[in-house]
Protein backbone atom coordinates (compact mmCIF):
# COMPACT_ATOMS: atom_id res chain seq x y z
CA UNK A 1 0.00 0.00 0.00
CA UNK A 2 1.53 3.54 -0.74
CA UNK A 3 2.70 4.84 2.28
CA UNK A 4 0.09 7.86 2.51
CA UNK A 5 -2.71 5.33 2.50
CA UNK A 6 -1.09 3.49 5.06
CA UNK A 7 -0.33 5.63 7.07
CA UNK A 8 -3.68 8.08 6.93
CA UNK A 9 -5.58 4.36 7.07
CA UNK A 10 -3.59 2.67 9.99
CA UNK A 11 -5.87 2.66 13.31
CA UNK A 12 -5.52 0.66 16.78
CA UNK A 13 -7.83 -2.21 16.39
CA UNK A 14 -8.57 -4.82 19.28
CA UNK A 15 -11.67 -6.48 17.62
CA UNK A 16 -10.50 -8.97 15.36
CA UNK A 17 -12.11 -11.59 12.89
CA UNK A 18 -11.14 -15.36 13.43
CA UNK A 19 -9.26 -15.44 9.91
CA UNK A 20 -5.87 -16.44 10.92
CA UNK A 21 -2.14 -15.09 9.20
CA UNK A 22 -0.74 -17.18 7.40
CA UNK A 23 2.92 -18.10 8.59
CA UNK A 24 4.83 -16.58 5.44
CA UNK A 25 2.90 -13.80 6.00
CA UNK A 26 3.89 -12.95 9.37
CA UNK A 27 7.56 -14.15 7.98
CA UNK A 28 7.53 -10.93 5.87
CA UNK A 29 6.12 -8.56 9.27
CA UNK A 30 8.74 -9.48 10.51
CA UNK A 31 11.48 -9.39 7.82
CA UNK A 32 10.40 -5.82 7.33
CA UNK A 33 10.26 -4.86 11.07
CA UNK A 34 14.61 -5.84 11.06
CA UNK A 35 14.54 -3.43 8.68
CA UNK A 36 13.84 -0.83 11.44
CA UNK A 37 16.95 1.35 12.12
CA UNK A 38 18.76 0.90 15.91
CA UNK A 39 21.79 2.79 17.47
CA UNK A 40 24.92 1.62 16.45
CA UNK A 41 22.52 -0.75 14.14
CA UNK A 42 22.49 -2.81 17.56
CA UNK A 43 19.53 -4.32 16.65
CA UNK A 44 18.38 -4.64 20.84
CA UNK A 45 14.60 -6.00 19.88
CA UNK A 46 13.40 -9.27 20.05
CA UNK A 47 9.74 -10.34 19.53
CA UNK A 48 7.74 -13.00 21.48
CA UNK A 49 4.25 -14.40 19.37
CA UNK A 50 2.31 -15.81 21.45
CA UNK A 51 -0.75 -18.00 18.81
CA UNK A 52 -1.55 -20.39 21.17
CA UNK A 53 -4.63 -20.03 23.16
CA UNK A 54 -3.24 -20.75 26.15
CA UNK A 55 -0.23 -18.87 25.97
CA UNK A 56 -2.19 -15.81 24.93
CA UNK A 57 -4.30 -16.61 28.21
CA UNK A 58 -1.31 -16.59 30.11
CA UNK A 59 -0.45 -13.01 28.78
CA UNK A 60 -4.18 -11.70 29.33
CA UNK A 61 -3.50 -12.67 32.97
CA UNK A 62 -0.71 -10.37 33.07
CA UNK A 63 -2.36 -7.71 31.16
CA UNK A 64 -5.08 -6.81 33.29
CA UNK A 65 -7.52 -9.19 31.30
CA UNK A 66 -7.70 -7.46 28.42
CA UNK A 67 -9.82 -9.44 25.73
CA UNK A 68 -8.23 -8.79 22.92
CA UNK A 69 -4.90 -10.09 24.00
CA UNK A 70 -6.50 -13.80 23.16
CA UNK A 71 -8.89 -12.39 20.55
CA UNK A 72 -6.19 -11.57 18.56
CA UNK A 73 -4.32 -13.86 16.31
CA UNK A 74 -1.17 -13.31 17.56
CA UNK A 75 -0.14 -11.27 20.74
CA UNK A 76 3.28 -9.93 20.38
CA UNK A 77 5.61 -9.28 23.38
CA UNK A 78 7.97 -6.91 22.44
CA UNK A 79 11.55 -6.48 24.77
CA UNK A 80 14.33 -4.74 24.60
CA UNK A 81 17.85 -5.64 25.13
CA UNK A 82 19.65 -3.62 27.83
CA UNK A 83 23.21 -5.23 27.03
CA UNK A 84 24.40 -3.08 24.68
CA UNK A 85 27.42 -5.29 23.96
CA UNK A 86 25.37 -8.22 23.05
CA UNK A 87 25.77 -7.91 19.11
CA UNK A 88 28.74 -5.57 18.59
CA UNK A 89 30.95 -7.59 17.96
CA UNK A 90 29.35 -8.87 15.04
CA UNK A 91 27.51 -5.48 14.04
CA UNK A 92 31.47 -3.62 13.50
CA UNK A 93 32.67 -6.92 11.80
CA UNK A 94 29.84 -6.76 9.33
CA UNK A 95 30.71 -2.61 9.24
CA UNK A 96 34.14 -3.56 8.71
CA UNK A 97 33.58 -6.08 6.00
CA UNK A 98 31.12 -4.07 3.88
CA UNK A 99 33.81 -1.22 3.83
CA UNK A 100 31.55 1.26 6.45
CA UNK A 101 34.81 1.24 8.91
CA UNK A 102 38.98 1.83 7.44
CA UNK A 103 40.82 -0.59 9.23
CA UNK A 104 40.43 -3.15 12.06
CA UNK A 105 41.32 -0.32 14.84
CA UNK A 106 38.27 2.08 14.56
CA UNK A 107 36.18 -1.75 14.80
CA UNK A 108 38.26 -2.38 18.01
CA UNK A 109 37.32 1.12 19.43
CA UNK A 110 33.49 1.59 18.22
CA UNK A 111 33.63 -2.19 20.25
CA UNK A 112 35.20 -0.03 23.22
CA UNK A 113 33.29 2.84 23.19
CA UNK A 114 29.90 0.22 23.16
CA UNK A 115 31.82 -1.43 26.22
CA UNK A 116 31.93 1.73 28.26
CA UNK A 117 28.10 2.85 27.15
CA UNK A 118 26.87 -0.13 28.63
CA UNK A 119 28.42 0.80 32.24
CA UNK A 120 25.52 3.19 32.27
CA UNK A 121 22.97 3.34 34.57
CA UNK A 122 20.24 0.47 34.51
CA UNK A 123 17.55 3.04 34.06
CA UNK A 124 19.71 5.05 31.04
CA UNK A 125 19.98 1.37 29.38
CA UNK A 126 16.05 0.82 29.48
CA UNK A 127 15.43 4.07 27.82
CA UNK A 128 18.30 3.14 24.90
CA UNK A 129 16.80 0.30 24.40
CA UNK A 130 13.07 0.99 24.63
CA UNK A 131 14.49 3.88 21.70
CA UNK A 132 15.42 1.24 19.08
CA UNK A 133 12.70 -1.47 19.98
CA UNK A 134 10.17 1.06 19.65
CA UNK A 135 11.42 2.02 16.30
CA UNK A 136 11.27 -1.73 15.05
CA UNK A 137 7.29 -1.84 16.79
CA UNK A 138 6.58 1.21 14.33
CA UNK A 139 7.77 -0.92 11.56
CA UNK A 140 6.04 -3.84 12.65
CA UNK A 141 2.96 -2.25 12.99
CA UNK A 142 2.96 -0.63 9.29
CA UNK A 143 4.69 -3.75 7.82
CA UNK A 144 1.22 -5.73 9.05
CA UNK A 145 -1.19 -3.10 8.22
CA UNK A 146 0.82 -3.11 4.80
CA UNK A 147 -0.64 -6.84 4.61
CA UNK A 148 -4.09 -5.72 5.62
CA UNK A 149 -3.25 -6.89 9.62
CA UNK A 150 -4.56 -4.79 11.91
CA UNK A 151 -2.54 -3.93 15.25
CA UNK A 152 -3.30 -2.68 18.91
CA UNK A 153 0.06 -1.69 20.51
CA UNK A 154 -0.29 -1.58 24.68
CA UNK A 155 1.52 -0.54 27.45
CA UNK A 156 -0.71 -1.05 30.08
CA UNK A 157 0.27 -4.76 31.64
CA UNK A 158 2.44 -5.79 34.91
CA UNK A 159 5.70 -5.70 33.96
CA UNK A 160 7.04 -7.80 36.98
CA UNK A 161 4.35 -10.42 36.45
CA UNK A 162 4.82 -10.89 32.79
CA UNK A 163 8.26 -11.15 33.48
CA UNK A 164 7.88 -13.30 35.66
CA UNK A 165 5.25 -15.92 34.02
CA UNK A 166 7.11 -15.92 30.57
CA UNK A 167 10.69 -16.32 32.22
CA UNK A 168 12.08 -13.21 30.75
CA UNK A 169 15.91 -12.71 31.94
CA UNK A 170 16.80 -9.60 33.78
CA UNK A 171 18.56 -8.23 30.86
CA UNK A 172 15.45 -7.48 28.73
CA UNK A 173 13.10 -4.74 29.31
CA UNK A 174 9.40 -5.54 28.31
CA UNK A 175 8.68 -2.26 26.12
CA UNK A 176 5.40 -3.11 25.11
CA UNK A 177 2.55 -5.69 23.89
CA UNK A 178 1.75 -5.61 20.30
CA UNK A 179 -1.52 -7.55 19.35
CA UNK A 180 -2.02 -8.41 15.39
CA UNK A 181 -4.90 -9.85 13.82
CA UNK A 182 -7.61 -9.34 10.71
CA UNK A 183 -9.96 -6.38 11.91
CA UNK A 184 -13.38 -7.58 12.70
CA UNK A 185 -15.80 -6.36 10.04
CA UNK A 186 -17.55 -2.89 10.59
CA UNK A 187 -15.44 -2.69 13.87
CA UNK A 188 -15.85 0.63 15.72
CA UNK A 189 -12.77 0.65 15.93
CA UNK A 190 -12.06 1.86 12.30
CA UNK A 191 -15.76 3.00 11.70
CA UNK A 192 -15.48 5.67 14.86
CA UNK A 193 -14.15 8.84 13.97
CA UNK A 194 -10.42 9.12 14.31
CA UNK A 195 -8.89 10.02 18.21
CA UNK A 196 -7.74 14.05 17.95
CA UNK A 197 -4.31 14.69 17.02
CA UNK A 198 -1.67 17.53 18.89
CA UNK A 199 -1.97 20.38 15.59
CA UNK A 200 1.66 20.39 13.29
CA UNK A 201 1.89 24.28 14.85
CA UNK A 202 1.95 22.81 18.43
CA UNK A 203 4.52 20.07 18.07
CA UNK A 204 7.03 21.79 15.62
CA UNK A 205 8.77 24.70 16.86
CA UNK A 206 11.18 26.38 14.22
CA UNK A 207 14.94 27.22 16.08
CA UNK A 208 13.71 27.08 19.44
CA UNK A 209 11.72 25.28 21.82
CA UNK A 210 8.46 27.10 22.77
CA UNK A 211 5.84 24.38 24.42
CA UNK A 212 2.69 25.15 23.93
CA UNK A 213 0.75 26.07 27.13
CA UNK A 214 -3.03 24.66 26.30
CA UNK A 215 -3.69 21.92 24.17
CA UNK A 216 -5.50 21.98 20.80
CA UNK A 217 -6.72 18.77 19.37
CA UNK A 218 -7.67 18.63 15.50
CA UNK A 219 -9.13 15.71 13.11
CA UNK A 220 -6.42 14.13 11.50
CA UNK A 221 -7.65 13.57 8.37
CA UNK A 222 -8.17 17.23 7.81
CA UNK A 223 -6.09 19.25 5.90
CA UNK A 224 -4.15 21.03 8.50
CA UNK B 1 5.64 4.79 -2.33
CA UNK B 2 4.77 1.50 -1.77
CA UNK B 3 5.53 0.68 1.73
CA UNK B 4 7.25 -2.79 0.75
CA UNK B 5 9.54 -0.72 -1.46
CA UNK B 6 9.65 2.12 1.07
CA UNK B 7 11.07 -0.06 3.65
CA UNK B 8 13.41 -1.65 2.17
CA UNK B 9 14.98 1.52 0.15
CA UNK B 10 15.24 3.71 3.30
CA UNK B 11 18.71 4.05 4.44
CA UNK B 12 20.08 6.52 7.15
CA UNK B 13 22.19 8.76 5.30
CA UNK B 14 24.58 11.68 6.38
CA UNK B 15 25.87 12.96 3.11
CA UNK B 16 23.02 15.64 1.50
CA UNK B 17 22.57 18.08 -1.41
CA UNK B 18 22.25 21.57 -1.75
CA UNK B 19 18.56 21.24 -2.57
CA UNK B 20 16.54 22.59 0.69
CA UNK B 21 12.96 21.22 1.77
CA UNK B 22 10.53 23.25 0.63
CA UNK B 23 8.04 24.09 4.02
CA UNK B 24 5.18 22.73 2.31
CA UNK B 25 6.80 19.78 2.22
CA UNK B 26 8.25 19.51 5.95
CA UNK B 27 4.58 20.18 7.06
CA UNK B 28 3.42 17.15 5.08
CA UNK B 29 5.80 15.28 6.44
CA UNK B 30 5.34 16.76 9.91
CA UNK B 31 1.61 16.09 9.77
CA UNK B 32 1.99 12.34 9.04
CA UNK B 33 4.02 12.41 12.07
CA UNK B 34 1.40 12.95 14.16
CA UNK B 35 -0.77 10.55 13.23
CA UNK B 36 1.42 7.30 15.26
CA UNK B 37 0.03 6.34 17.70
CA UNK B 38 1.13 6.82 21.68
CA UNK B 39 0.08 5.42 25.05
CA UNK B 40 -3.50 6.44 25.75
CA UNK B 41 -3.13 8.73 22.60
CA UNK B 42 -1.37 11.53 25.21
CA UNK B 43 0.94 12.68 22.59
CA UNK B 44 3.81 13.30 24.45
CA UNK B 45 5.97 14.37 21.17
CA UNK B 46 8.06 17.77 20.30
CA UNK B 47 9.98 18.45 17.51
CA UNK B 48 12.30 21.69 17.14
CA UNK B 49 13.35 21.66 13.43
CA UNK B 50 16.48 23.98 13.06
CA UNK B 51 16.74 25.32 9.29
CA UNK B 52 18.96 28.07 10.27
CA UNK B 53 22.92 27.54 9.74
CA UNK B 54 23.55 29.41 13.30
CA UNK B 55 20.73 26.77 15.24
CA UNK B 56 22.69 24.39 13.18
CA UNK B 57 26.28 25.19 14.39
CA UNK B 58 24.90 25.09 17.59
CA UNK B 59 23.35 21.53 17.58
CA UNK B 60 26.39 20.59 16.26
CA UNK B 61 28.68 21.57 19.52
CA UNK B 62 26.80 19.53 21.87
CA UNK B 63 26.52 16.53 19.12
CA UNK B 64 29.71 16.04 19.16
CA UNK B 65 30.90 18.15 15.73
CA UNK B 66 28.74 15.78 13.85
CA UNK B 67 29.12 17.68 10.82
CA UNK B 68 26.10 16.23 9.21
CA UNK B 69 24.00 17.95 11.62
CA UNK B 70 25.00 21.40 9.66
CA UNK B 71 25.07 20.11 6.32
CA UNK B 72 21.72 18.83 6.67
CA UNK B 73 18.62 20.66 5.53
CA UNK B 74 16.78 20.28 8.66
CA UNK B 75 17.97 19.31 12.02
CA UNK B 76 15.15 17.91 14.13
CA UNK B 77 15.70 17.54 18.12
CA UNK B 78 12.96 15.16 18.99
CA UNK B 79 11.42 15.22 22.88
CA UNK B 80 9.57 13.94 25.14
CA UNK B 81 7.24 15.79 27.81
CA UNK B 82 7.47 12.78 30.81
CA UNK B 83 4.52 14.84 32.55
CA UNK B 84 1.97 12.50 31.58
CA UNK B 85 -0.65 14.64 32.23
CA UNK B 86 -0.05 17.63 29.91
CA UNK B 87 -2.27 16.39 27.58
CA UNK B 88 -4.94 13.97 29.48
CA UNK B 89 -7.71 16.42 29.80
CA UNK B 90 -8.05 17.41 26.23
CA UNK B 91 -7.51 13.73 25.10
CA UNK B 92 -10.26 12.11 27.07
CA UNK B 93 -12.84 14.43 26.24
CA UNK B 94 -12.13 13.86 22.48
CA UNK B 95 -12.36 10.19 23.68
CA UNK B 96 -16.25 10.79 25.07
CA UNK B 97 -17.23 13.32 22.25
CA UNK B 98 -16.21 10.58 19.49
CA UNK B 99 -18.09 8.02 21.67
CA UNK B 100 -15.05 6.08 22.84
CA UNK B 101 -15.86 6.19 26.24
CA UNK B 102 -19.80 5.63 27.67
CA UNK B 103 -19.73 8.85 30.03
CA UNK B 104 -17.89 11.45 31.79
CA UNK B 105 -17.02 9.28 35.05
CA UNK B 106 -15.60 7.03 32.73
CA UNK B 107 -13.89 10.50 31.29
CA UNK B 108 -13.17 11.31 34.85
CA UNK B 109 -11.40 7.87 35.87
CA UNK B 110 -9.13 7.70 32.91
CA UNK B 111 -7.89 11.16 34.23
CA UNK B 112 -7.21 9.82 37.49
CA UNK B 113 -5.31 6.74 36.17
CA UNK B 114 -2.91 9.01 34.38
CA UNK B 115 -2.38 11.29 36.96
CA UNK B 116 -1.72 8.18 39.40
CA UNK B 117 0.57 7.05 36.55
CA UNK B 118 2.30 10.26 36.82
CA UNK B 119 3.51 9.86 40.28
CA UNK B 120 6.12 6.86 39.07
CA UNK B 121 9.74 7.76 39.07
CA UNK B 122 11.52 10.02 36.41
CA UNK B 123 13.01 6.86 35.21
CA UNK B 124 9.86 5.22 34.25
CA UNK B 125 9.08 8.45 33.02
CA UNK B 126 11.67 9.09 30.90
CA UNK B 127 11.03 5.26 29.81
CA UNK B 128 7.09 5.77 29.18
CA UNK B 129 8.00 9.12 26.74
CA UNK B 130 10.84 7.85 25.19
CA UNK B 131 8.10 4.65 23.76
CA UNK B 132 5.58 6.44 22.20
CA UNK B 133 7.95 9.65 21.00
CA UNK B 134 9.95 7.01 19.19
CA UNK B 135 7.23 5.57 17.65
CA UNK B 136 6.59 8.86 16.13
CA UNK B 137 10.44 9.03 15.05
CA UNK B 138 10.10 5.93 13.30
CA UNK B 139 6.85 7.33 11.11
CA UNK B 140 8.75 10.75 10.64
CA UNK B 141 11.53 9.05 9.11
CA UNK B 142 9.03 6.88 6.82
CA UNK B 143 7.21 9.95 6.14
CA UNK B 144 10.33 11.71 5.06
CA UNK B 145 11.74 9.04 2.29
CA UNK B 146 8.46 9.18 1.13
CA UNK B 147 8.75 12.38 0.00
CA UNK B 148 12.54 11.11 -1.32
CA UNK B 149 13.72 13.11 2.13
CA UNK B 150 16.57 10.95 3.49
CA UNK B 151 16.74 11.14 7.67
CA UNK B 152 19.80 10.07 10.01
CA UNK B 153 18.46 8.79 13.20
CA UNK B 154 21.14 9.72 16.03
CA UNK B 155 21.54 9.25 19.37
CA UNK B 156 25.64 10.19 19.76
CA UNK B 157 24.71 13.64 21.56
CA UNK B 158 25.50 15.23 24.97
CA UNK B 159 22.10 15.40 26.43
CA UNK B 160 22.50 17.99 28.97
CA UNK B 161 24.63 20.56 26.75
CA UNK B 162 21.57 19.98 24.73
CA UNK B 163 19.26 21.26 27.17
CA UNK B 164 21.12 23.47 28.29
CA UNK B 165 22.03 25.11 25.17
CA UNK B 166 18.81 25.39 23.86
CA UNK B 167 16.96 25.86 26.93
CA UNK B 168 14.38 22.64 27.30
CA UNK B 169 13.05 22.84 30.26
CA UNK B 170 13.36 19.73 32.70
CA UNK B 171 9.85 18.07 31.73
CA UNK B 172 11.33 17.25 28.45
CA UNK B 173 13.09 14.35 27.60
CA UNK B 174 15.78 14.96 24.61
CA UNK B 175 15.07 11.24 22.71
CA UNK B 176 16.99 11.40 19.70
CA UNK B 177 18.08 13.46 16.78
CA UNK B 178 16.79 13.52 13.22
CA UNK B 179 18.64 14.65 10.47
CA UNK B 180 16.50 15.73 7.03
CA UNK B 181 17.70 16.48 3.82
CA UNK B 182 17.69 15.19 -0.19
CA UNK B 183 20.75 12.87 -0.45
CA UNK B 184 23.88 13.47 -1.94
CA UNK B 185 24.14 11.96 -5.41
CA UNK B 186 26.12 8.75 -5.34
CA UNK B 187 26.46 9.01 -1.42
CA UNK B 188 28.12 5.81 -0.43
CA UNK B 189 25.56 5.84 2.18
CA UNK B 190 23.45 4.33 -0.40
CA UNK B 191 25.45 2.56 -2.61
CA UNK B 192 27.61 0.91 -0.03
CA UNK B 193 25.92 -2.81 0.96
CA UNK B 194 23.48 -2.70 3.73
CA UNK B 195 24.46 -3.46 7.01
CA UNK B 196 23.78 -6.87 7.94
CA UNK B 197 20.44 -7.63 10.18
CA UNK B 198 19.36 -9.98 12.84
CA UNK B 199 17.45 -12.67 11.06
CA UNK B 200 13.35 -13.50 11.66
CA UNK B 201 14.56 -16.74 12.75
CA UNK B 202 17.02 -15.12 15.66
CA UNK B 203 14.30 -12.15 17.22
CA UNK B 204 10.99 -13.87 16.95
CA UNK B 205 10.37 -16.86 19.28
CA UNK B 206 6.77 -18.50 19.49
CA UNK B 207 5.28 -19.24 22.81
CA UNK B 208 8.31 -18.77 24.94
CA UNK B 209 11.39 -17.04 25.10
CA UNK B 210 14.78 -18.56 24.07
CA UNK B 211 17.15 -15.33 23.26
CA UNK B 212 20.22 -16.90 20.88
CA UNK B 213 23.22 -16.74 22.32
CA UNK B 214 25.12 -16.29 19.12
CA UNK B 215 24.49 -13.16 16.45
CA UNK B 216 24.32 -14.24 13.27
CA UNK B 217 24.00 -10.99 10.55
CA UNK B 218 22.02 -11.30 7.38
CA UNK B 219 21.90 -9.30 3.85
CA UNK B 220 18.96 -7.50 4.46
CA UNK B 221 17.98 -7.60 0.70
CA UNK B 222 18.24 -11.43 0.63
CA UNK B 223 15.01 -13.47 0.54
CA UNK B 224 15.18 -14.66 4.12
Amino acid sequence: MDFTELVQTRRSVHEYSDQSIEEDTLQRIFKRTTLAPSGYNLQPWEFVALREEESKERLKEVAYNQDHVVEADTSVIVLGSTDLTRHSEAVFEDWLAKGYLPNNDVKESLINNVEKMNTMSKADKRTWTTRSTALAAMTLMFAAWDEGIASCPMEGFDSEALVETFDIPDEYEPVMLITLGYPAADTSDIENERKGRRPVDDVVHYESFDPSSETTLLDPSADN
